[in-house]
Order: structure tokens, then sequence, then C-alpha cells
């Protein structure tokens, strides 16, 4: 019998490496895709495409977040352009969207009896986030252990972020070994019909392809 | 200026007395309610009457949680009568329920700029339930402090369970003192017109007024 396991799926590089990866494992994966009023809903589609193609059954789960609080959702908030300064947090910080996701995640994770948690969360190449640092991904895994009926019955809940210690560039490498169709992969906040190009994401989706000497497949399509 | 505080209401004995002692500490008050797909729907009615009745600002959040895995939301599943065996963690049990509120609340508390969030978790006369203990709180106060943007620019949002060592019956005199409108709150698990008597959460109840030497108001509605 296969494992279960159940993966958050934003439509970026990131996660759907870790999809591929953890596929490769052996796993039989649930994906997780949040709609929470992010301004570039596109990537829900991408999100839902990767999965399809990765043949890997998918919730979209709404979010409801009406206090705002980020410029990934709110209207009066422009998306900054350029690298973001990252002795700062920046305002496409969205307030505890990691610990939401990753609650649901466990709560689904519980109920369908997976034993591990899947989030492509990366410390190195990122846009300065706290909930993306190996130190969240540790505290959040003493949560399930305390917090949770598997955690205090020794059915523990792994909470695993493959990529966190890894470059972009080697998340690239290390798809396209995995035949990540990055070509329906989306990173830009703004979410328009092609990608920005000078927000922070962009910035680093076009870093990480160029240290790994590989093009870009979005161009492509 | 008075300090903002979130308080999670469920519309029982313990959030609703937690709502009216953060009132008299002075807080500026939001509450928080959520609809989760709950059998017993009637507590939602209880807790926005109780914040109207406190004058305090609420917002009614639905979340989704599909793939359920509780008593308190498979039809498939009977609620359970007679007190519950502590050893155990009850088929009540919603999975990672108070991690995503808790994850909820602290995204809005970081939106309005919130000091404090309180919830009316407590461990005595509870149902056993894994994310109602000190060690609990203790470990989520941990994962605001370095998941979030306020922990690590050092504006921390505590997280505060003033009855968690409370008993019952000590509560229900506190909030007696506090003018808690009783007659109002709701605990019965099956939610039907008038309290089953029978479930853990019924007995809950009855145990505490009865050590309190008190009579249970919802009786004289």
């Amino acid at each position: 019998m296969k494992f279960k396991a159940v993966v958050l799926l934003s439509g970026g590089i990131d996660s759907s490496t870790t999809l591929y990866y953890v596929l490769q494992k052996g796993y039989n994966c649930r994906a997780l895709i949040f709609d929470y009023g992010q301004k570039h809903k596109r990537e829900i589609q991408s999100a839902k495409k990767i999965a399809q193609l990765a043949g890997v059954d998918y919730l979209v789960l709404k979010l409801n977040m009406p206090w705002g609080g980020s410029a990934l959702l709110d209207k009066s908030q422009k998306i900054p352009q350029g690298r973001i300064h990252r002795k700062r947090v920046p305002s496409t910080y969205v307030p505890a969207r990691n610990i939401i996701f990753l609650s649901y995640a466990l709560s689904y994770a519980e109920a369908i009896a997976a034993s591990v948690i899947f989030i492509g969360a990366n410390a190195i190449d990122y846009s300065g986030y706290p909930d993306c640092r190996p130190q969240f991904i540790k505290t959040f895994q003493k949560i399930v252990d305390v917090g949770t009926k598997s955690g205090v019955e020794g059915k523990r809940i792994k909470i695993s972020a493959p990529l966190i210690k890894m470059k972009k560039s080697e998340i690239i490498k290390l798809g396209m070994r995995l035949g990540v169709p990055y070509e329906y992969t989306w990173s830009c906040y703004k979410g328009g019909k092609i990608p920005c190009g000078k927000c922070d994401s962009c910035i680093l989706r076009k870093k990480g392809f160029k240290e790994a000497g590989l093009e870009d497949p979005l161009w492509k399509r």
C-alpha cells in the first residue's frame, strides 16, 4: 500500500516541483489548491493543470480573508516592482497565509489518514516571508505533535519541505529531470496575460532559469 | 487608545465568558465566529446574539472542510451520548479545528494590528481535545513568533487563553459576575430545539451549573 500525502499546490515552480518529486518517491498524492482572493488568480488554473497533467486528485478550497492586509489581496495596494529588500517583510506578505494553508492541509491529512504533508516552501531564492523558513516548518511540526489527535495518539503526520534549502536554479534542474511541465506553471504576482517580468516573483523565476542555464518554457507556449 | 483584541466566539459558555472578561479588561474587541459545517449550527446564532448584546463587532467566516472526519460534521457519524472517556480523543474531535481557527484569528489580528487573540479553550472540564490544552496554546504562540511578520518584526501578537485552568463552575461564576447572558449561549452538540442533555457538552454544562450552585438560565427562556 502506498503512503498517502497531501501536497500544497500553488501552481508555481516550487510547489509543482514538489508534487513531481513526491510522486516519484511513490506517494499516493492529493493536491490542495487555495483560492484565497489572490490577484494572480491565474495561478489557480495553473495549479489545476499541473495536478491534471500529473494525474493527481486535487481540491480547490475557497478561503475567506476579508480583512486583506497584503499587496497580493488589496486593490488599494500595488504589487511592488524590482527585487525586494530582504531585511524587511515585503508588502506581498499575506498575514498568516502558510499557517492557514498548513492548518487546512493538516485537517485534510488527518481526515484521510495521510502520513505526510509536503510544502514547497523555500528560504534561499525567496521573498523573505517568515512562513517559508526552516524554523517555521520545524515549529509547525510541534503544533501537529501536540495539537492533533494523530499527534497525541502517536500517528504523527510529518510536515516536509524538501526544497527548503535549495537554490531556485537547483529546484528547476531537479524539476526538469522529473519532467515538470514548467510551461504551465505561473509565478507572476500580477496575473496578467503574460508575466510582468518586474515583480519579485518574476525576477526570482528569471534568475533561477538563468543560473540553471535553461530557457523558461513558459515563453514558448 | 484601547488595545485591539480578536476574540474567538463559538456561542458557548467558555467563549462567551471570555468575551465579557476581555471587554471588562478594556480591550477593543472584534469577535470571530466560524461556520465550519457543524451540526449544531444553532451555536452560530447564539454567538451572533452574544456579540450583539455585548456591543461587539463580529465577523462570521464560512470555512470549507469537505473532508469531514468528525461526529460534529459527518452525517454518517452519531453524536456520542454520555461522558466521554478522557483517555482517548473522542469522535467529536474535528481535525485541526482550533489550529485553523487560531490561524484565521492570527491573520485577522495582523491585518488590523490587534495585540492579543483570546480563545476560550479550557483543559479541566473539557472533552479531551488536544487543541484545548496549555501546551497547545504555548506551541501556537511559537508559531506566531516565528511565522508572522509581526512576530519577526518584534510586534508580537499574544495568544491568551484566560480560562484554560479553570473549572466549568468557576467559569460560570465569573461569567455571572460579569453579566454574561448565558440564556442565549448554546452548548449541545446536537443543535436541536432544546439541548439533548446527553452529549458530552450538555453533561459538562449541567455539571458546571450544579457545582456552581446556580440554575442554568437557558431553561428559563
